[in-house]
């Protein structure tokens, strides 16, 4: 008997037949003498449909309310999936993440978990139940609800694995694994039995979609076992998170290619260059809670020095104002955004063992024409900023180039 | 300075510019001093659509999964009401029922409210927020997520007007008050403007659905200033509920005809004439939490007695099945049920220094060729079940019999 948490996705839980079937196949594990826990997103499109009404009454709208809204797709969803399984005969019972008690910050829209009450999941497991809780949502110490932000779903199926010491955590979602990059844009693209958890997050992180990056964080930190599974198919084994490099000596150099259209960049030109002009830079980004995520700054000849990042693009005007207000305190020349960008990475840690993929990256973009706006890398990852209407392309010629569509 | 409850039914927040209507009466309110506790509904139709959802997974949804997902529906309008107010330049802050602490049994579905905690509303008030809270909802003592039932949302505004010795509970919906009988029905209808509890409570009772009979109980118990008005329109003072009949020598015979068609006839027959024989039958009716409504018995000559009573059109099979369960441990000959019933009363304090209303409105049916089933009188009601067919006759000769389009 296994402790199993089922995270299903919004795709997963789009009407009342996929919610059918979701029950089917907990009611199999169940068969098989299972505990389990179902974490569930809200129903697609509604928490869309949800922000969208929102912003008819308050075109910005106020976050605390914001989260009271839109955490009512995701309660929809767990009454709706325990009552199929009641359906089916199984015992079953809901709970918002403020009836657990999914303890968060207070920061709302984008909070994090600081703490799982498992008591009541644990009696009710005991007693035969299978426990569904709504992802993506908490409660703050004052008893304000709050969302752990897009793709939180994910955040909170693990989380609560790590909290119960579930012996798995199983990702549902409407893709079989974690493939070498979309292939929707590359359809050669081919999908991985295993992925390291470092490759994992710098995909997840790099916009691979999979996966959001928080919950692989969290996989990672309480060693939570991991795997992505189509919710749409009943066989298949999707991809297994591991904690450990594979000792294969056939290891490819990349595993994967990510990309992401969600950020803009935002260059501070000619600041002084001296001690602490990046903390009077980022301070305020970070006090205004926007994730920076690419940062580079290049010293010029003439003692100052041009700083450039990049944000998401919903929070580019905010931070082009938070700069304005400062430009003359920090003595910034100019201060620029472009949100026509994209980011384009190659993962694997096979890089660590060879030499040369940077220039066959670089090589490989430059014989399409396309310019690189800056360059991140890290152990495991390099990352390039490119022109937005570039990027399809770029993924493709890369995965051809790193002969990704071979087993 | 004022303290006052608006609560608001669907169609006032039916879409977002209901909702801004609704935040600008507000505004008007807060403008001239007052505070303000702002009740709501769901949207309208959205608790239909959320049942009928519910019913797609489970034909006879579970009580406590379908609060969880019914009361989304207010849950999402408070957040969007909150919004409505924050874009006017007005601070407000939502609670749903749980949040606030609206305390009720675990009657799902059905609840009662048990106790509000004030505190966090009153401190809000006092730092110069509107409140809004979700009507409908409450919680039990285990955190379960409870509903009162259809209507709820006006006991919500009333129990908190009690708890919070407001002013005055100001009941908008889509009619501008109290109307002698359903417009719909006799376009001559007219508008009172008062009404006794007494007469309202009755008029509620005998489903002419203005406000929500518990409400009204509510609001005579806890001494409750209530007015119903129009969310629709800007003026009027729509029609006062009064404690006291007015000393008025004008007081009409009666104020108000009532209909229902929501009811259906439970019949047993032949039952021994014994003592303790109404609990028998209406004892495991009510330990099913089937509301009883007209009760009548009928004693026969041969030792037999026969008993009939009215339930929700909803209730009359599960009604039928309990009693065909003890049939043989009663006796009963016969267990019948027909669903095809309306129920029609006339409703006034004038009938107590009145004789010959009843006779009057007996006359007055059988002139149409009505048949009268069922009797029930009270002090001011005298309420009959006639074939549904011929509710909208029977209401239109009453309203013109008792001369109720005259001021």
């Amino acid at each position: 008997m296994a402790l199993i948490v089922q995270k299903y996705g919004g795709t997963s839980v789009a009407n009342p037949e996929r919610i059918k079937a979701l029950a089917s196949r907990v009611a199999r594990y169940k068969a098989l003498g299972h505990q389990v826990v179902v974490v569930v997103s809200a129903m697609s499109g509604e928490t869309n449909r949800l922000i969208a009404l929102a912003r008819e009454l308050m075109p910005d709208p106020d976050p605390r309310e914001l989260d009271v809204v839109v955490s009512t797709g995701e309660q929809v969803t767990i009454g709706l999936t325990a009552m199929a399984l009641m359906d089916l005969g199984i015992k079953a019972k809901s709970y918002t993440g403020s009836q657990v008690r999914i303890v968060t910050n207070s920061a709302f829209t984008k909070a994090r978990i600081l703490h799982i009450d498992d008591a009541k999941i644990r009696a009710d497991l005991n007693s035969g139940h299978v426990v569904v809780v709504a992802g993506f949502q908490g409660v703050d110490e004052h008893g304000n609800i709050t969302t752990l932000g897009r793709g939180g779903s994910d955040t909170t199926g693990v989380a609560l694995a790590a909290a119960l010491k579930a012996d798995e955590c199983q990702i549902y979602t409407d893709v079989d694994g974690v493939y070498t990059t979309d292939p929707r844009i590359v359809p050669e693209a081919r999908r991985l039995k295993s992925i390291t958890f470092e490759e994992m997050l710098e995909l997840a992180s790099q916009g691979s979609k999979v996966l959001q990056i928080r919950s692989v964080e969290f996989a990672g930190k309480y060693q939570v076992k991991l795997r992505v599974l189509s919710s749409f198919e009943e066989e298949g084994d999707g991809t297994l998170i591991t904690f450990e490099e594979e000792d294969n000596m056939e290891q490819p150099i990349i595993s994967g290619i990510a990309f992401n259209r969600d950020e803009a960049k935002v260059t501070v030109l000619g600041v002084p260059d001296r001690p602490g002009i990046a903390y009077q830079i980022l301070g305020p980004i970070a006090d205004a809670n926007i994730d920076v995520d690419i940062i580079i700054q290049n010293t010029g000849a003439d003692g100052t020095t041009d700083f450039t990042f990049t944000v998401h693009k919903n929070e580019l005007n905010k931070a082009l104002d938070i700069l304005r207000n400062i430009q003359a305190h920090i003595g910034a020349r100019e201060i620029a955004g472009d949100d026509k960008i994209a980011k384009v990475s190659i993962v694997g840690v096979g890089m660590r063992s060879h030499v040369g993929v940077a220039s066959q990256m670089f090589r490989t973009l430059a014989e399409e024409g396309i310019n690189i706006q800056m360059i991140s890398t890290s152990e495991i990852k390099i990352a390039v900023v490119i022109e937005e209407k570039y990027m399809e392309l770029a993924v493709r010629v890369l995965h051809k180039a790193f002969e990704l569509e071979e087993a």
